[in-house]
């Protein structure tokens, strides 16, 4: 049994779901991985530049296509991908997955975490593919695309593993009748709903998909990954070495299949709408989300992480400048397109508690200016904590934002990357806006642009993040408070919105991040999506529990 | 702590919905509560009858309304009930629910077990209102109102307690940083969708009712019950108790309130759209059914139980008599008004096979003509099994069937009750079609009419049950077949449509029921309903993980 090789890996990570503590089946320091695996990931990358990628084990193709440009050199990558007919995908999906669903739970399991073992030494490359094609930083490429997607991936075939386990295989029912009793054999099996198909995006294309690949693979699903033609490479790499696994292992490979497009001719809505996809998890847009949401009319399960405005509530703080450096950071990190970037800070207009007193909120503002422009002038940091923008429509969000009705108090502008001169890099546009002004600061605003509110006070301050939470949604929100009554206050007003609170972050943690076996990633509650990794609801809509029952003479 | 008075009951009820070995809390045999609660639940009864309910602890009232009429006497039962007006119900539903989800999982689970503990005192009481609601036998009404629906409440409290402690209240979190770490306070918080609205039938207003009532309870959600206007003595009892258990431990009554209405002013589809409404639970008619699901698209999770075509597969048997007596019983039971009855009967042009020879067609239908007639006739069993017919429209459908294509087989007629003059009872039709007749067969027959239906063989048997239960629903399906791999090809079959199947039952175990704390019912997988009880979905739909953070010096 292969599960008996990655029984402890499995066991692990099932206990470290359970108990929330920091749990890391693959390290998240390049340094861990060898020093030879820096190098030999970046040859491996080159060598798939400009040409058609061609690890896929899937072989009935109609064509190729291929558009990546690269955000640091705003040059194509040249490399093309199979393009395949729905229809073949689907019934070689379908075919494959009837395979799949015969093998055990813990035979899957073992599989899987075997695929991730595969992927883990591709994390190099996988890397400069996430780089050169979002535009983040190579440390977050690597730490994102590589150990943080592997660990997040780990723990949906761990809460997989657990929650089909829930009921026996087999067990034996004896009813006491008086003298008498009936016995019936009962078997439990939980059949898995059908073809899943996983819609990425084009700034986190593997971190964002191997939650809902993970989650379909474990419980039994075959599944067809459908990344954005702009972010194909990074999961193209991982879906060759799925394959790669399931065939050395004696599945088929088509089991999990790589649908790539083109923009010119998109297949998302043709997968979606396909009768026999009965599986869909989705990031991107909320217009497009929504539409995926609205398929569940038609008989589809689907997962969302759509868009959402976070807000940051600023009450008071023992080290103002320990948070504005805090806060600086987290609105920098990959130029504010992280969906759990803040947006929105609300700042009361009597200002923000210190221990040498009020902080004025026009003193509070000029010190987060100052402390973003420090970071972004910091030889050392800038250019690679802000990463690349991804596309030219977020450049252009920029561009907008500050004729959008708010006083700028810093006007975002290119900034030198030293290492790629071509790189399409901003620094954050601040903007100042009054509480009124709900229709600027309704909207997410994508990319390096952040809103300082002026509110009355913190209930005021608390009542608009939570209504901006509950009508758009919010994937967090961090608080700076020093008073327990306050904090309590600000954690149910959120949370009663189906938004986590992250309180006084400061030094080496910001609210960005959201690490895997400990942080749920979205609620599920609110208008940012129906979903969340990795709660017990993201594995088990996506199986069916039935139970035959055999009189026993 | 209520929790130590009830913790024995609550983890052997989390046991025993593990492992799925025999286990009720609440005896079914009526002999169990004492030789002097029959004559007082019947008491109790009688004296509810002609007056205005006044158990309950609902106030604001906006009128009184109330139809029942005994299908056994076919005279009213001249019980009123308090008629609330939508928005007093949601504005006391969450004012209640507020106060509810402030407790631990614990702590509900202790109240909800107390209120299981007052509910049994009623049981005959209920028994009573639920025969003379129905039309269920006096057995039937007290097992399936009573003990049984009590086991299934108590199976939807501890799956609740369970998986609601799938996260820690509290953690710290650790991540070591070189020679640093940081350390954050992690809370995790089930927070309730929201308020609740079940909405019983006029078959099972008990039974079917409290699995969604005691799931929406658990995981904290106040709960308004809508009943079917014409079955709302029996759930106004129990929700009755609940709401004095609820006072009893400071509790807020309106945590739990009933909503009577009338046939004439129907206040379902209003409870339904309300917006504070965020939870739903269904059971009743496909055309209802589908509403219901479509309210999905507004966001609000539904839960439904919908009507199925349920099918009986005769491949081989050991005896052939203890079969058809075994089915007898099970279209006889209740006049085939349980949604779990069988109706569609594939068999073989060729025949059934058996120790002696095949048994042909005909020579089937003409034995399992005579055993329903056998059963009807014995004066011991016939009135007592069929019980009586809920509704007229139900005896139309059955007068309607004669000519509904068919070859009339049995030709169902008015049985005599020798207790009740006036009850509305009805042997079973018994119609021949062929295979393509599938006109006659696709629908829901609601009530004593089944159809034996000639295939080519059992291979053409499976292929159709497997069509009906995938394009119509299907909630059970029986099975006969001494022959290992049929079996197996049956179980696929059926299972790949979502369907349970049940093989080889003769004795005192019957098709149509389905224990709690192992059989599942319904599975949510095909067209008969969306929701199963009681697996892990049905109860963590109903709350969001929320998880808060907080920076440790």
């Amino acid at each position: 049994m292969l599960i008996a090789k990655h029984q402890n890996i499995i066991d692990n990570a099932v206990k470290a779901n359970h108990e929330r503590t920091f749990y890391a089946q693959y390290p998240e320091h390049p340094k861990a991985y060898g020093e030879e695996a820096p190098a030999k990931g970046e040859t491996a990358f080159k060598s798939l530049l400009n040409q058609p990628f061609s690890r896929l084990k899937q072989k009935v193709i109609a064509g190729w296509a291929g558009e990546e440009v690269s955000p640091y050199t705003q040059q194509p990558l040249g490399i093309t991908y199979p393009v395949i007919a729905t229809d073949e995908l689907v019934k070689a999906g379908r075919r494959a997955g009837n395979r799949w669903a015969q093998l055990s739970a813990a035979e899957r399991a073992g599989i899987l975490t075997e695929t991730l073992e595969k992927i883990k030494d591709h994390f190099f490359e996988i890397a400069h593919a996430t780089m050169h094609t979002t535009g983040q930083s190579f440390i977050m490429s690597f730490q994102a695309s590589g150990p943080h997607a592997n660990d997040r991936a780990l723990e949906a075939i761990a809460m997989g593993y657990q929650q089909l386990q829930h009921f026996p295989e087999h067990q034996v029912w004896e009813k006491p009748m008086g003298k008498v009793s009936v016995k019936l054999e009962k078997t439990f099996r939980a059949i898995p709903r059908g073809l899943g198909l996983v819609i990425g995006c084009s700034t986190f294309p593997v971190w964002n998909s191997l939650p809902g690949i993970y989650a379909d693979l474990i419980t039994g699903n075959p599944v067809i990954v459908k990344p954005h033609p702009k972010a194909v490479l990074p999961i193209a790499i991982v879906v060759a070495a799925i394959q790669q696994v399931l065939e050395e292992n004696g599945q088929d490979p088509y089991t999990c299949q790589l649908a790539a497009d083109s923009s010119e001719h998109l297949i998302t809505k043709e997968l979606c709408e396909h009768p026999d996809i009965a599986l869909i998890d989705y990031t991107g847009s909320s217009s497009f989300g929504n539409y995926v949401e609205s398929l569940a009319t038609i008989g589809k399960t689907v997962f969302t992480e759509k868009a959402g405005v976070n807000s940051v509530i600023l009450d008071s703080v023992k080290d103002i400048d320990a948070v504005l450096n805090n806060l600086a950071f987290s609105v920098s990190l990959y130029s504010g397109q992280m969906c759990t970037a803040p947006q929105n800070f609300f700042i009361p207009e009597s200002g923000v508690g210190t221990p040498g007193g009020k902080l004025s909120f026009d003193e509070v503002a000029a010190k987060f200016r100052d402390a973003i422009i420090a970071l972004v002038n910091n030889p050392k940091m800038g250019a690679g904590t802000l990463g690349a923008v991804q596309n030219d429509a977020t450049v252009q969000r920029v561009k907008d934002a500050q004729h959008a009705g708010g006083k700028v108090l810093l006007s975002g502008a290119p900034v030198v990357n030293e290492e790629f001169a071509g790189a399409r890099t901003y620094s954050p546009t601040v903007l100042q806006v009054g509480a009124n002004d709900t229709g600027i600061f309704e909207k997410e605003l994508f990319g390096p642009v952040i809103l300082l509110i002026k509110t009355k006070d913190t209930d005021h301050s608390i009542a608009l993040a939570r209504q901006m939470a509950a009508h758009h949604g919010a994937i967090t929100c961090g608080a700076y408070t020093t008073d327990d009554a306050v904090k309590e206050k600000i954690a149910d007003a959120m949370n009663s919105v189906f938004t986590p609170v992250s309180f006084n972050f400061t030094g080496f943690i910001w609210v960005n991040q959201h690490a895997a076996f400990s942080d749920l990633h979205v609620t599920g509650g609110n208008p940012a999506g129906n979903a969340s990794f990795t709660n017990q609801e993201f594995v088990v809509k996506r199986f069916v529990w039935v139970g035959n029952r055999t009189y026993m003479d």
